[in-house]
This record gives C-alpha cells, structure tokens and sequence, in this order.
C-alpha cells in the first residue's frame, strides 16, 4: 500500500494521529520536498516521528518514481506531503502510476489542512473564491501573465482569488553549472510583497482594473501556526509590506466581499482609515 | 485561549496530534454538530479523547456563545469542527464574538482536511473549481434554485462546481411542536442521486444546459475514510446511483477538465464507455 500522507501546514505536529501511527510502522518514508515545505527542519520531523525520511525532490517523483514504488504492492510505504495531498497535481500522477503498476499498488490518501482553505484565517468566505492561480518568479526575459486572465475572470463575478506564490528549492546554480559543477541555488520563496507587485505591473501592462494600486488585498504568512500573520490593504501597500519568514500567499478580495467579511478582515488592515474607505467606495453592496 | 479544532472528515484519529493534546487538558470541550458530522459517533470520541464532550448545536452556537466562552480570557476552552473550521462562516462569526468580548479572548485556530480539498480524491484538479455551492432539501413550496446560477457562471468558464449538501440534525418535528410537544426529527443526510435529482429537475426549468442529464459529473461519499466512495458519470446516471452511508457530496465537471483528470476520474465511472463519449463530444479540448 502506498499511503499518501498530508502533513498539514506549520510543524511536526500538525499531522494526524492516524498519519502518525501510519509513519511509524511503514518500510520507508518519503517526503516531498519540493511543492512546499513546512515551518520545521527535516531533522525535526525525523526526531519527532522517530523514523528517517528519504527526500523525494521533482526529480526523484516525476523520473525515479519506481523507487518510491518498489515493493508496495506487498509493504507500507508512506509519501509525506506538505499541506493536503490533492494540492498539487503530481500527486494525482503518483496514485495513477500505482494503478498502472504490475502489479497494482493499492493506495490510500490521508487528507490535511491546505493552504486552500486555511485561508478561511482571514475572515473571508471560502464560498466566495473563484478559481485559484499561482505567481511565479518573474525574470527578465520571462513574465507569465496568464494569471491576469483568471483573476479578471473571478474579478468578474466579484469572487476572491487565492494566488500561490512560487517557491525555488534545489535549483541548479546555471553559471556553476557551465563551469561543469552541480551547485544548487539557496531556496527562495516568494514574499506578499513580491507578488503585489508583479501584479501591479502587470495591470501597468493589461490596465484592465483587474489588479490595480487601490484594489484591496489580504497577506498571509505561516498560516496555522503560532506565528501566522495575516495582513490587509490595497495592493500597493502590500507591495511594501513586510510578512517575515515564509511561506506567503496572497488573496485579492472580489467585489462581493460581505460586511461581515470586511468586519473581520479590517482589524488585520496596515491602515484601516484608508482599508475603510476603499470597501466603502469600491466594494460595499457591490456584489 | 479560545481553541478551535478541525477534527478533519471520517473519525476520532483524524484529529492532528496537536489538537488532541490541547482537547485533554482544555477547561470545557464543545462539539459543533450542526454544519457536519464524523462517521464515528460521540461516545467514540469521547472515549478516545478521554474526554466528555458538549454538544453545541445551531441554536446554542447562535444564540447562548457566552456560555461556551466563559472563561475562556484566562482558561482553554476547546471548540471542535468537523472538517475544517473555516469550512462554515459560523466560526468566523464566534471568533469575531470573541475579539468583541470583554475582557478580549484570545483564539487560536487549528486547520484540519476540508471537503473542499479532500475532493481531490477524484483526480479533479483543485486548481479547476469555481466558487463551491450548497443545495438544500427541496419541499413543496420551498425550492431555491440559486445554486443554479453561480453554477452557470462556473460553468461559462469552464470550471468544475462542488456542491455542499444539505444535512438535517435536531431538526423540531412541526406536528409533534403543534401538539405542544418538543420532538426533533431523526437526522436526514442528502445524497448524491437526491442532489443530482434536483438538480435535473431546476434545468427542466430553466433550460439554460447548465446541468441537464448528459453533463459529467462525480459523487463523493465518505471522503477520507477507508470506506470511500467515488462514482462517475452523467447527472442522470447519478441521480439513480447509491453510494451508501453519508456524508455525500457531489462535483459537477466542467469543460476544462482536461484529459490527465478525465484519465484519473473515468475508473471511477458507473458505465465507462458512456462517461468516455460523452467526455470525448462535449469536454475533450473545450476547455
């Protein structure tokens, strides 16, 4: 059996009692290390479950993934995943190769908190988001804007959108690279502030009113931990705001965003005069 | 400390290990047991927790919160969800009584696996979903068909729909209440072909092909648990298809679906050759 395990968002005890048990008595531990990280070290985690855990980066998952897979038709092997298992789409792939396997690996899922709906933290309604989208680094020569379309698209119908914001773990140094060497690049991961702005140039570019300076806008940092900061304001504020460690995320507000959404996102506002102001000319009863 | 508790979807080992250790040594543990429920019952889980649970239902969430937050500025009341505590706006609403409170309470919210997420399990693509909706039980004279206009719009941009159905817990039996009798009604879970039914019956009338017999969709029961459940197919098939025990939900495919999650979602169909033509002659590259 492979068992795919969420491990929730912040620490070591953010997984299930179930999850737990199952860690403990598998053959092997993997852990996806790749598609989020949590707020603990790797050493933190084997000390806590008691076992040591294999890395499994994209390389290993997407071309190595008969290793992860050897011998589970007949022992447990357990997949960790970050968040929820269903977040991210290679783990759909992982499952449909155990259904091809020879023979079939049966497999089983155990659900977690994700940032998908941790974001509920905010006070906004998790019925009232659209589709959700990623942010990617921008680099000189490469700037994807599809995420304007889809935004504009959940603008549209007044919804929310939740914008996942790109994370670079274990990526090849190209100028040592060149010199014949394999060095990897320190991880990095996306900021509110980052994304705000990269939103704002692009609307620069599309001026659609889709992502604009005075569109109100939540951070959100290391949700479900004790640490979690959540922050509102414009998008141009938040392009100046500073949320700590990581990981982020970003949700801009739809216009159908309710007084009582309001009421509670307010008090997390960098200026609440101005966050006020906004909603009432640009937002309240305009759903 | 105010604690709000996401005990995730099917039973008492669901719980996150941290959230089982804040319920043992909590002042007071509250059961929310209106918006959800466990497929195990509360003896269960008070067994488990080692702990006697009280039960909180709508009226004393809505109407009597004081007594669950007294205290609670200087002593640890546990509140517990089933699923993911911003899953229901309810919660917002308690924390935000509780930021109201005087002296202030302080809370603290643990996320847990959602219905919302753990939808992943068919191989539909969290990223491909619309604002999710909620369908209640039909009566005579009492049949909302809002739901069917922000499944359109899902649907005019090609994004799956889940919607949410309908529980009925302590619901007062009107007769018995006539006679001057307090008697509630045996608790009443919509399924997936009750929820498919309705939905047929709204496009009858409204005729705008937003969820007439052909579309694709997939019901859900038991998510989560080992005992779940997932079948595939039209909404005419699944309005005759049972999956059993609840809590069921239903996700109505939009035409984006695209052939990885058309590959992962048709094992699960009721009559594969017909989900494949359909898939091939109405969704197939219409995204």
């Amino acid at each position: 059996m492979l068992y795919i395990i969420g491990l929730g968002l912040a620490d070591e005890r953010d997984v299930s009692v179930k999850g737990l048990e199952i860690i403990r008595q598998a053959e092997r531990v993997y852990l996806e290390a790749y598609t989020a990280v949590l707020l603990v070290d790797q050493q933190q985690l084997e000390s806590y479950y008691g076992r040591s855990l294999i890395i499994a980066d994209r390389e290993m998952v997407e071309s190595r993934s008969d290793e992860i897979l050897a011998g589970a038709h007949e022992k447990d092997v357990a997949f960790l995943v970050v968040g929820d298992p269903f977040s991210a789409t290679t783990h759909t792939d992982l499952a449909l190769r155990c259904r091809q396997h020879d023979p079939p690996i049966r497999t089983r899922t155990l659900p977690n908190a994700s940032i998908l709906t941790a974001v509920g933290a905010t006070g906004l309604s998790l019925y009232s988001f659209g589709q959700t989208v990623s942010m990617v680094f921008f680099t000189e020569s490469w700037r994807p804007a599809s995420f304007y379309d889809r935004v504009g698209e959940n603008a549209e119908l007044g919804l929310h959108t939740l914008v996942l914001l790109d994370i670079k773990v274990k990526e090849p140094d190209l100028k040592a690279m060149a010199r014949g060497k394999i060095v990897y690049e320190p991880p990095r991961f996306m900021t509110v502030a980052q994304c705000a702005s990269q939103m704002l140039e692009v609307e620069e570019d599309r001026q659609q009113g889709v992502c604009g300076k005075e569109r109100l806008a939540v951070g959100v940092a290391r949700l479900g931990s004790e640490d979690e900061r959540i922050v509102a304001g414009t998008l141009e504020e938040l392009a100046g705001a500073d949320l700590g460690a990581p990981l982020h995320s970003l949700v801009l507000c739809g216009r159908k965003m309710h007084e009582m959404e309001w009421e509670y996102v307010r008090e997390f506002a960098v200026d609440r005069e101005k966050f006020d102001r906004v909603w009432r000319a640009e937002y309240a009863g305009k759903g």
